[in-house]
């Protein structure tokens, strides 16, 4: 999603010759591409799927949406296991229109994953729910923390419901290392994301997700916290931003892959001489 | 600042004529219009000040910076003493420009707490922390959940510091309750404000509060948690929203006291019938 503006074969070649090893995708271009041939692409240049993005919006209260979601949902997983990846991220949904019924719609979330968490294990596959931050509560995601992600997470094995950590949406949240420690003691820390948070926010609040190291986020922080918690899997870099989404998407890329290695990976003090 | 297109006499006269008793005032129109004489105003009016907005922006590093901002403070528990309110709302101001550095920011303002708080208790003023949205953290208030607030508050005797309850910034806070139930225990509620919450949120997401019943927020529900924590004190609608502001003031005050009555009071089936 950093580098939307790259075709998927761009962006897998982008990937090769930047040295990025994995990919998290979305749903989206691996469909208009064609999903076994997503898989090939990837497969056939060496890369590795992190994660799938997304599943979810399961707060529908009417039978029948409800029903095309879980049926949505269900094709996502398919999905992400043709493509090779462990983890589809899961983005809860927001309230239905018209609704201030906040307790309810957190409940039908409670029981989709019920439906979907044997689903996803059956094709190996684990569920990732994603706290957004609390300024989508109305209108995206109804999970605004990782101890209510957590909370979701726990009434089902690790290896079926885990959570996605996103510096982006919890990096305000004062408990959230200590959510960070449990879900890793849990072995519920599914993927770990980044984006920095810059502002003023745009319109929507959706597309200002900050390039690594041009907000307010001590990445670094949130890495130890998440390294501490025994997590050792991919950090995926996921921006939402329509300055970078103008630009050329290789150099985007560039870019990208330049602030991880100066805003994430240890100091060069830091490095190790051989 | 619901109205703030009416000058402050015009103001006065709308709230008498809808019997609305009391009214939050904020710095800027009192400081326009002269302390002593706003205090006059408003007391002739028969009306009581419930709260002064606000002091606050305790968060700078540098050193003049700083004593320049408690010493505002300071004029604001003075003007807070001369209005007769027994209340001032703080928000404790964002990050510094540049700063990544969250935890220093909330540590300095628990120490500008420590200095005002023994000024406020000696002019009969309570400070009222107000947790402002996570949205805000980085530019405008660190403190982001009640349960922080009441971290802060803690530290000092309740009649010197305690909170502001804002359903627009704790409503989709599923641990709200419980720190609402903790803050009265305490006698830590010193103001209970009502804002909706509308989408889409408008670049900068500062004036975009909805006006009550227009949004997600059950009030009755947020009036029901205050209540059972003992809460007896006033009950503010604050709202910035840019297009309330364009209109006629006294329609727009008459709207939200209306609102008031349908979104907040007991429905009229609750109503006793003598």
């Amino acid at each position: 999603m950093t580098v939307r503006q790259l075709a998927l074969p761009e962006l897998v070649a982008a990937c090769v010759e930047l040295g990025v090893p994995s990919v998290g995708l979305w749903r989206e271009p691996v469909q208009s591409y064609g999903v076994e041939a997503s898989a090939a692409l990837v497969r056939d240049a060496g890369l590795t799927v992190t994660t799938l993005c997304r599943g979810g919006f399961l707060t529908a209260s009417d039978p029948g949406e409800r029903a095309r979601a879980l049926a949505d949902n269900r094709r996502a997983i398919d999905e992400a296991a043709t493509l090779g990846t462990t983890t589809l991220v899961l983005v809860s949904g927001g309230l239905p229109p018209g609704s201030k019924d906040l307790h309810g719609a957190r409940q039908r979330v409670a029981d989709a994953l019920a439906e979907l968490g044997p689903y996803a294990q059956r094709h190996g596959v684990r569920l990732a729910i994603e706290p957004l931050h609390p300024m989508y509560a109305a209108d995206r995601c109804v999970v605004s923390t990782l101890a209510q992600a957590l909370d979701l997470a726990e009434r089902f094995p690790a290896h079926q419901v885990g959570v996605a950590v996103d510096t982006y949406h919890i990096w305000w949240d004062d408990t959230a290392p200590r959510q960070i420690a449990r879900a890793g003691a849990g072995g519920r820390i599914h993927t770990f994301q980044l984006a920095d948070w810059t502002t003023p926010l745009p319109e929507g609040v959706l597309n200002g997700r900050g390039q690594i190291g041009d907000g307010s986020i001590d990445m670094r922080e949130w890495k130890g916290h998440v390294e501490a918690a025994g997590y050792t899997g991919p950090i995926e870099v996921e921006l939402f931003n329509e300055p970078l989404w103008a630009r050329d998407g290789r150099e985007a890329l560039a870019e990208t892959a330049d602030r991880f290695v100066r805003h994430v990976l240890p100091p060069p003090e830091d490095a190790v001489t051989p």
